[in-house]
């Protein structure tokens, strides 16, 4: 089920049966030349959705937060990026929100790198302020929160790797950019001219610096390599596994 | 131009010709009986990309700020909200990167009557920010943030009575459902019952009042009326009104 | 009962017979060029004073919330404005200390327009902190919070049609300003020149283009219009409508 | 001159010959059976009014902040509390505000013990605030911050015990009494019945031990001996204390 | 015992006979030519420790919260400051913290007079935030917060003045300078030159006007009066007192 | 050199030199049945004291940051923790009083796993109020962030391998209890007993899962090897690669 085309009563209907919740997290930033800004968002939503496609009484896939930690690509135009602190405060709110109705298992499926600290961080603060509520609201209900990134199981890195021997990256990954051209094949755009073929890699810090080293968004990576038909095998492995890790989240 | 699907090439040019962009602004929350969570984030953002593929050139659309301020509607499954100063926190952010790109007119296409209170809030605060700075920072640049509901143009509204002149209603509206069944019409659920036929009117409070005086979550509507011919009417309108408005909004 | 010059055992002794109070909220900022910068403050506090000595055991009267948002005026000398977040804190204190002691229907008698966003934005602030708790606070006990503007009633309003059919404007009324001169009659400045003598319309922003467009700070007013005798006609009818509101939410 | 009841022209005129402002600043809270909730809010308002009547072109008395830090008083009706987070936010506003206009000199004239932590802990945030601002804005302009309690003055606390040898106290004091009962004849209320005669004293801590420890919410004071008459001797002598006072900050 | 070098299992034996902590308190600023930058967060935990070597089973101290308000000295390299909302925020979360172990009796050991106002604001935001939980936290358990100075004992006072009847001063004291040299001694100074030998007095405001006012950071104090064997003995009689107060707190 | 147990001439002398310095960073929590709660601070601290020690003038060493991140260790008696929005706001204020000094390059050299997302999350904050600041704060000065955590080294990871083959573990482990015991050798508790002795491994979410999950608090250690010989050996490792890791970070 997809909570956004979806009526209240389907998820009073969901919550009989179920109290796990899918949330696609991601960010809107800079991804090389021919990258889309919203890839981050867009590739677990894109991997959720399919999923659910798959096993639609399995999976309750609920709105895409999709601006999260940018702050590095923001000398990009287009990056748009929260503080972490107001992150924390929006996450806080939606697992509030989603307490109240019942849902105790919130799995936050993620597509951004630049997020995991921010989320970890968050997940620290909604257990605290449960811990200090002077009557141990710790214990009612037994609140589990996970991160997943999309990428982070072994079929799909090890798919990734064989498809892409080189220049897969770290940012503005070929893997990446293949997602979201098998959703939006319109709008491919692989034949785009990029210099150094394989971007050069290194570490990130602030925004200045980053384009400074990084001049064109990318790093380690080939995205000329990106195509629809890569990208829906991709999507169709992280789609199983989500399922699967899911439905383990669901049983713990 | 669609931002989370263009690269920031894209937005860099974007920025020579103009520094105006769209925000599609809603929330998540109870839309009746058979209307879906996400209504008030589909519609803006439904209306504003179709509004961009007719006018590619005109218009540059963001992400779409889809979680806004739902509390009333709480006592429902599947809504979700943040507090005010969260949300007014996050629209802080989003504006501050805008900035720093060089946008300087943003507007927000709005989706929902109880986000009109915190939209307006931020406003205020950005702008307050902005007049504290000590150096005077709010004269450079020139920033102007509107806010437009996507019901509020006079075409529109005309449309919508002469469609529905009875159970329009002011809460899961008939013309808001059609407007979500135009763009998932494999979702269209008209038939629907409900009773009663037209929901009953009255005001507003908190969540569990709200739930108490309007039991299946509609205020005053018969959204059995909507279907997804009348929904893409409705959309043809109100996306000839936003192109229209936007262009005087930047040439203020 | 007017709480400031009250005493805590006769406060102990009203909340024996109701839970209601009114709290006037105002701002302090510019009002023209004949208008006190706290007439949006002193116009509340004035009719609601009035009321009270008329149906002193009706009504009970909080201190008045006198700074409240008023970016757009913070070029001219004089005005105070808060944050919206601020303002949202300090109503939430508010409110927790008033329920603290039983109140729970509290009745904010609002004074000027730009307040209007940000109290409604706290209302959904107080009742989404009390959604929240793990334990369903909102439930207990089951707080009413009601904003109303002083001129928001129907013989206010024609009452002010037929005193100023010409000029009476949106900022800087003539009638908030005949208000505050009936309160103030050793300070009524009728005779200050104003050119033109009806200011001009327009829609507000922030505080730069504020002053750019209204130089003298009125909206579409001739407060020149002003006196003492005709504020204390509004002050009546605003009063005998206060007492009769009142009642009607004290039953709810 | 009192900026409430001027307009913004004056206020414009008064920047021409001094930046000079004075806050008066309380708190809304018991008082003991005979004292008013709002005294400490009453009293530096009232003592600075005269003032400014005996020196009206040496003064600008801004608003009065008139609900400060009370927790400690909240088991008794009526009493209305910032969180000291809140009230720093507010102060901060101000002074941002303050500071827009020119003001540089801001002179808060405080009626409440329980608030000095808190002030002086908001001066500490609103000069950390601009030494942290990355262009050394704590130099531009060259802020001043000041506190004095009312009854600070060696000539108005020898006329306290002067006229109180016994039984003046420390909350609900008869002197504090005695100032808004000149400014309030009609409500003088001195014959209240009291026992002890005297209250206890003892040290402060949370609500819920205060109300224990001073169960009608005096300390160490017999408030039946406040009179009008006396009221206004103590108005006067700390008016001119304030006048003298104010007129020394304003050369520094 | 000392709880930064104890174990988990020790702390839970010592709740069984104890329900109080202390924590010293302290700032990391400036103190002149010859004092240390950490003087006011060693010297309450320098005594605190000394006192627990004496007392091992009455005292159990804490970790020490060593960057405090130093907002008017960081004119001076090496200075560390919050913001006092930043520290009444961290206070709130250590309380909470040993709120939930059953610690109900904290007593702040405070080395620096900068921190004083923004302790006692702590002190009521903590209070406060219990007394507005919806169901009367304030009275589980009955929380005891104290501040004590380390300098603020009769004998403490007393045995200062009679060691530095001149220069002991207000800040870089004499005192506090010996009591860190007692615990290092092999980084005593007391051999720097000073000019003047007694620095002058004056009141504290921001950061620029402070070094202005105070080049070398004292204020009316000589340490160069201060050596190892003095600040033992000041060690001793202070440690001596807090052991008792100590023992009074947690009867109260 | 030392920060808080240096003068601010030294630290003045300091920047002439360098604008580098290593703040360590821990955790006061629960380290199983024989390890400290200071165990997270005490290691860095230690570590950077002893590297210090061996090059005083290539490092400046600030104060500890003790309290960090340790909400899934409250349910052990003696843990304390901060939100990590608190400890976000603390390291903002800690980064922005060391910038204004001209420290430009903040080495924060931490202890404990469960800081690491919130440490990132705040670089991310402190790169982003500058990104936002209106007039390009972030380059001016151009500003290193670094996180190192003490046992990231490959010298000392290969170490710790070899002296513990076995037990080793992740949470009390033996490597960070015997540096502890370098430092405290009269505390040495190599002889409690543990069981399993070897500690299970398992994921860490919130606090009452934790203490159920591993009883004595270890994950997958045996801490009963650490002793302090073994300790010395660590520490000697860690700080000859902090003194490298440094001496590069300052060349960037």
């Amino acid at each position: 089920m997809r909570l956004p085309v979806s009526t209240w009563p389907d998820i009073d209907a969901w919550l009989k049966q179920s109290t796990t919740i899918v949330i696609p997290i991601g960010s809107m930033e800079q991804h090389g030349p021919n990258g889309f800004l919203g890839t981050d968002a867009l590739c677990p939503e894109i991997i959720a959705n399919h999923a659910e496609s798959l096993a639609p009484d399995e999976l309750l896939i609920g709105p895409t937060f999709s601006v999260g930690c940018a702050q590095h690509h923001l000398d990009f135009p287009g990056t748009i990026t929260l503080r972490p602190s107001t992150m924390i405060a929006a996450m806080v709110d939606w697992t509030d929100s989603l307490l109240r109705h019942g849902f105790d298992r919130i799995y936050w499926f993620n597509g951004h790198g630049g997020n995991i600290a921010t989320i970890e961080a968050a997940f620290s603060e909604i257990h605290a302020r449960r811990s200090f509520d002077p009557r141990g609201a710790d214990t009612r209900p037994d609140l589990w929160l996970q991160r997943r990134d999309w990428w982070d199981f072994a079929e799909v890195m090890s798919l990734c790797k064989q498809i892409y021997p080189q220049g897969h990256g770290s940012h503005a990954t070929a893997s990446e950019v293949a997602v979201t051209y098998w959703a939006h094949p319109e709008r491919e755009r692989q034949h785009t001219a990029m210099s150094p073929k394989i971007a050069p890699n290194g570490s990130i810090s602030d925004a200045v610096r980053y384009r400074r080293d990084f001049p064109d968004g990318r790093i380690g990576s080939d995205p000329t390599q990106a195509n629809a038909a890569d990208g829906g095998r991709i999507v169709a492995a992280s789609a199983q596994c989500l399922i699967d890790d899911v439905a383990r989240f669901g049983r713990r």
